[in-house]
């Protein structure tokens, strides 16, 4: 269909153009019909005479495609505050391509004073409002930014699986029965950690992926079962290297993609975690100088983490009665060079600070990342402070000491919450409102009314039975 | 760390230049050790001398860091196989980086004739060998060109749920127990399709995205349990649209990254599926004039298909005893207009022809479509003709009815296998070398080792149990 994009029509005046959209607004004064038209560019006003048969029937959303010329309005009448105000198109021909059923919610609002369970039932709809649309074109091209920045930087995007297996470690994981392999299960990732590391000692120097993540935790306020990260690697960097780049990508989203946002300080300080803990109380500080600016920036580096913690009592780890310590952050994070020796020793743990740098904006969590442990021994080590035993290291984690035995080069990384980073970047105020398709709090798909029993012929295939409820 | 990468040699000549990678090749000739040095950008000899210490310690895929000068070889031994064959790095410095044990697997071959248990088991090794480096960045570039072609085009790249909802049609689904609504299950997506036409619904115009899919099939040939499509959708369309612009992009991607090889005819050549199935036996026909030349390839278009087939009795439908037609391709599809009012009525079913297009190469399919039905009535007498009862209809798609009854444009689309298209653009002779970490064909990582067993708990929380063998 040739059509023209509404917000197009303002190179336009005097000639004839058809569009095709949404009736976003509609007034009948007899004679005369007037509707605002919407696609996906702009809103426009389109005028019906008399002799265009069909207007009458017009009601809200709508889909239709109209014929006419595109004429200048009278001063008096133009509208600031839309693009296309200052035209208007006087329908010829009109085309109902689709018809609409009364809104079950507004769609020219903002949205925020609906029912959240209902906008997430009505998606498609919620998504006509402008600012869903915008969100959604905005996280698009903060991520085609990045794709272009990390590509012309000689980073491959690399896809790694979905269906990955189970570890013991870190949030709890979606499991996926396998009906070929009766009793056994795959996960789903919670990260790509071990497989970007895989490709650092499959040589490919510099991967990154917007990667799909997966956990299976409790509903905490700002959650999704699954949500999006970017995530690299580079080798033969230390961790500088990898901090410079990582400042250098937002400085370049913000200032191309947001300019009208201020960053409070470049380069963006830096904090020790224990001088955060101790001025700030957190170890994501929001170090704006004016808090109601919400176009003000202030990213900062955390930095000198403690490698390990003491287990808490209430901890998910499945051997947490045997275990001592854990890792604050992350098992493979290589210690700062000046602790290496206290790691492979075993000793003065509680000092032991890991090359962790975490980046927040604003007091929330951007991303981090660290240093890895390249040489098994360092790796080993790290799981036997935590009191791992021999068999259970190599049954998680062997082909990872492995890998490692055979040429892995120092390498690094970070991941980066993207849900978070656009929300942020967009003022909104959670992750939900810039996911096409978000879950609700407790997991739950309103739309496609997911989670959802499945046929019992489905799960005798898989082997396994739901169990009774004691 | 600062350092050349090797390729870029050639413009250092006399110059000193850190280098860092792994040992391909060595020789040790007492005094003077030669090695070649790999990093992804290629490979260079380097000579140690008897003055730099640690030379005679090298052993294959050691990882090294080098410091020397740049030398033009003698002409008598240039080395034109590959491009820095013209120079050597005389060392001064050498740095051990990591060590390596003794290669379970050569990487310094084409692979072929390594068992693939074996090479998946050594995946992060097997990914070290010229050929599949080589196929990873070859897939980055097809992958990124499409992005930018498409996005410069309008179309937004829009991430939809991996956790999603089974439906009993089609292929069968991997499933995802609910621990929050236990007994409940999500599935993972065989394809984005509803997700990309309730964004149609939302008014977006033009998505796209790279997409995983998820299909628990028997083992045959060429598959993987997940896999990357292409998949776009576009509104206000009809089918030459849809077709013009994969053309377009197909052409573009050979054109541009595969300069060598020829397409056949263009624009390409369309049959329909009852020609094709009367010349050549299949749907997807090999239409090369030179079946030895490699740079070959002959696209066609398949076009008019039937909408509707007879069950075959073996059909994994669940209704399947009740149920006399199944959609040859796609339930949501519209027919041809010209039968739109035949599939209305339910009669003359085995000649309601669809809009489906499908795209082959060389006797492969790449990809396929198609205009859907925008109007809820058509798409429910698809369902009908399928002998669906009301309540099945509503209980599995009501959604989407509801969906198409609030304003939905007319909108159409298209999914390629990317797996397959880069595997036959690379010459491959299957999907599993384009993928960086793919899965045996019963569906086992041997690297990670999955599926696997899980413990107890984590089944204990999940409400589910593993049916005994009985």
């Amino acid at each position: 269909m040739q059509r023209t994009h509404i917000a197009d029509i303002i190179k336009e005046e005097g000639k004839t153009v058809t569009l095709a959209g949404w009736v976003h607004a509609r007034r009948d004064h007899g004679k005369l019909v007037f509707i605002d038209l919407r696609d996906r560019s702009g809103i426009v006003q389109v005028v019906f005479g008399p002799d265009v048969a069909g207007a009458s029937e017009l009601r809200l959303e709508y889909v239709i495609k109209v014929k006419g010329e595109v004429k200048k309005r009278p001063p008096s009448m133009v509208n600031d505050k839309i693009p296309t105000g200052a035209f208007e198109i006087g329908a010829t021909e009109l085309e109902i391509l689709n018809r609409s059923g009364e809104m079950p919610i507004p769609v020219d609002t903002d949205g925020f004073d609906i029912n959240e369970e209902r906008r997430l039932q009505y998606r498609y709809l919620d998504l006509r409002r402008e600012r869903l649309k915008n969100n959604i074109i905005a996280r698009h091209k903060v991520i085609k930014f990045i794709r272009d920045f990390l590509a012309e930087r000689g980073f491959i995007e690399i896809e790694t699986p979905n269906l990955s297996k189970s570890t013991p470690e870190g949030a709890r994981d979606y499991l996926v029965p396998s009906r070929i392999q009766k009793g056994n299960f795959y996960a789903l990732p919670q990260s790509p950690q071990q497989y970007k590391q895989l490709l650092m000692v499959a040589g490919l120097e510099k991967y990154f992926q917007i990667a799909r993540c997966f956990r299976d935790e409790d509903t905490r306020g700002d959650r999704q079962p699954e949500f999006t990260q970017l995530d690299f690697e580079m080798s033969f960097v230390a961790r500088e290297d990898v901090m410079a780049l990582n400042e250098e990508l937002l400085i370049a989203i913000v200032k191309t993609l947001y300019p009208q946002k201020k960053i409070q300080e470049i380069p963006f300080p830096r904090i020790s975690y224990a001088e955060a803990m101790q001025k700030y109380g957190t170890d994501r500080p929001d170090m704006r100088k004016d808090k109601n600016d919400p176009d003000l920036l202030a990213f900062c580096w955390v930095i000198d983490f403690p490698f390990f913690e003491k287990v808490k009592a209430d901890a998910a780890h499945s051997e947490a009665s045997a275990q001592e310590w854990t890792f604050t952050h992350n098992p493979f994070s290589a210690p700062k060079p000046e602790f290496m020796a206290d790691l492979l020793a075993k000793k003065n743990i509680p000092d032991i600070l890991t090359t962790q740098y975490d980046v927040a904006m604003n007091g929330l969590e951007v991303g981090g990342g660290s240093i890895r442990n390249h040489q098994p021994e360092a790796l080993e080590a790290v799981f036997e402070i935590m009191g791992f035993k021999k068999e259970r290291i190599y049954a998680n984690f062997g082909h990872m000491l492995e890998a490692l035995s055979f040429g892995a080069p120092p390498h690094g990384g970070i991941a980066w919450g993207l849900d978070r980073l656009v929300s942020l970047l967009q003022n909104e105020p959670n992750i939900r409102e810039v996911i096409a398709f978000p879950k609700t709090g407790d997991g739950r798909d309103p739309m496609m009314g997911s989670p959802a029993e499945v046929e019992e012929k489905q799960l005798k295939e898989l082997g396994i039975e739901i169990k009774k409820k004691s």
